[in-house]
């Protein structure tokens, strides 16, 4: 388990130059919650307060019903010697309604992907297109334009204020596709399901850019679209600059005005 | 199916002096993906781009490898007469991943909480706490000091700027406990797992605070911890605030500087 916060190297650059920097990124990893040694949930999650964590799901879904049905929480110590900082058991009274919830036909959203898989390493997507030799560059004043653009062709953003969005682009920063949704991982499938019915899988050469942060699950969709470059207005999460330099992708954050962090593949980033 | 978009009734205050107006809220509903009959998941969507939801689901969580294997994508119709636009059904091609994605120990993540249920009704919180009846007043300037309090006390967003958070807060304004998470749902859970293991629920008279939006998820994981207010910094989505209002809770967004919108439960909001 790492901590809350982890120091990554990235390239700032700022009206076209560039300068080398080292920042503070939030953790994100899979914690796994097990009911009586059975998995009832993965969720990803910023380590820290994890039995606080587990308890709060246990009580919101209503597997506990009083705080004291949960007679014990500890972390898993899988092959009898490991402590597993990812994985948390929960033994509950005989009377908690939990077992029957976790017999009920549990299903994943769309937020998770990460459906019975329990460590960092089995929560890696499955891609079969190759994203790493993708050469596309792409200009920082082009990568500079898109956040605006993306707002500009949010019809609903305007009246609403509440609407997360995914903008497709070519590398001359035309929009290809805009979706928007309540949640960042539903309007990159919309994005990514209407490529895939338009038949222009793999995205080769492309931009995606969120309107949020850059959560592992949003990197791990763009991989598995074969999208090269990930931009975010935001903040991205340990784990999405993990998956984006295995991967070979290009991951850009806090892109703001003429600024923005290039955090991993700034060999697309043209200046 | 309601539209993307629908207009409700709120209460704006400016400086403490109140005015009704119409604003329109983003929709939010929950769809229920099937492959060849069988739920795959349920996610809580903006209406709107099903299809393109559906094949993006598919596509990127491996169900299937190429879009030619989804063969068909309708939404059922569940007694025979009835079109239901919140399932929806995809059949695939033999030779897709899909069924034994399927098949997998598909469990839920905490940013769900919506498991096996598929139907607005059905998602429904079932929460034994009494809420409506909570009399608690909290004051316009005190609900404006919220989220400069909750930003005080975030050291971890200071130095990454990725963390969603959750403030608990006593009628005064003191902040009662304080969580952080790349998901807001995990925050939630955090703060509210904290007030069950110390013996402290119902929250009776408390106001929870959210750094984003106010979801269905969140409305329905204050219900479940008895806490009367809810209060965001964004926008709350229809659902949320149909479920504050069914369950008697009092629900205010946009709260910023002194301006802020109550949805439902104004009665709580003195001024």
């Amino acid at each position: 388990m790492a901590g809350v916060t982890t120091k990554r190297r990235l390239v700032h650059i700022e009206d076209g130059s560039q300068q080398v920097r080292f920042d503070t990124l939030v953790a994100e990893e899979p914690l796994e919650i097990r009911v009586d040694g059975s998995a009832l949930a993965v969720t990803m999650r910023t380590p820290g307060n994890d039995f606080e964590l587990a308890a709060g799901f246990l009580l919101t879904e209503g597997a506990v019903e009083r705080a004291d049905q949960i007679r014990r929480l500890r972390y898993c110590v899988d092959d009898g010697e490991t402590q597993e900082f990812n994985v948390l058991n929960a033994d509950l009274s005989p009377d908690a309604p939990g077992r029957s919830v976790a017999e009920r036909s549990f299903v994943t959203t769309s937020s998770c992907g990460l459906c019975g898989k329990t460590s960092i390493d089995t929560v890696r997507a499955r891609s079969t297109f190759d994203v790493r030799s993708d050469d596309v560059t792409v200009a920082p004043a082009v990568l500079a334009s898109l956040p605006d653009q993306l707002r500009a062709a949010q019809r609903v953003f305007e009246s609403t204020g509440g609407l997360h969005a995914a903008g497709l682009f070519t590398p001359d920063g035309e929009l290809v596709c805009l979706r928007e949704d309540v949640g960042r991982h539903n309007a990159f499938d919309k994005v990514i399901g209407w490529a895939g019915l338009d038949g222009r899988l793999p995205l080769r050469g492309h931009v995606i850019l969120a309107s949020g942060r850059a959560s592992f699950e949003l990197t791990q969709k763009a991989l598995m679209a074969g999208i090269p470059v990930l931009a975010s207005v935001s903040a991205p999460s340990s784990l999405a600059v993990q998956l984006a330099e295995e991967s070979g992708m290009t991951l850009v954050g806090f892109l703001r005005g003429q600024t923005m962090n290039v955090y991993v593949g700034e060999q697309r980033v043209s200046t």
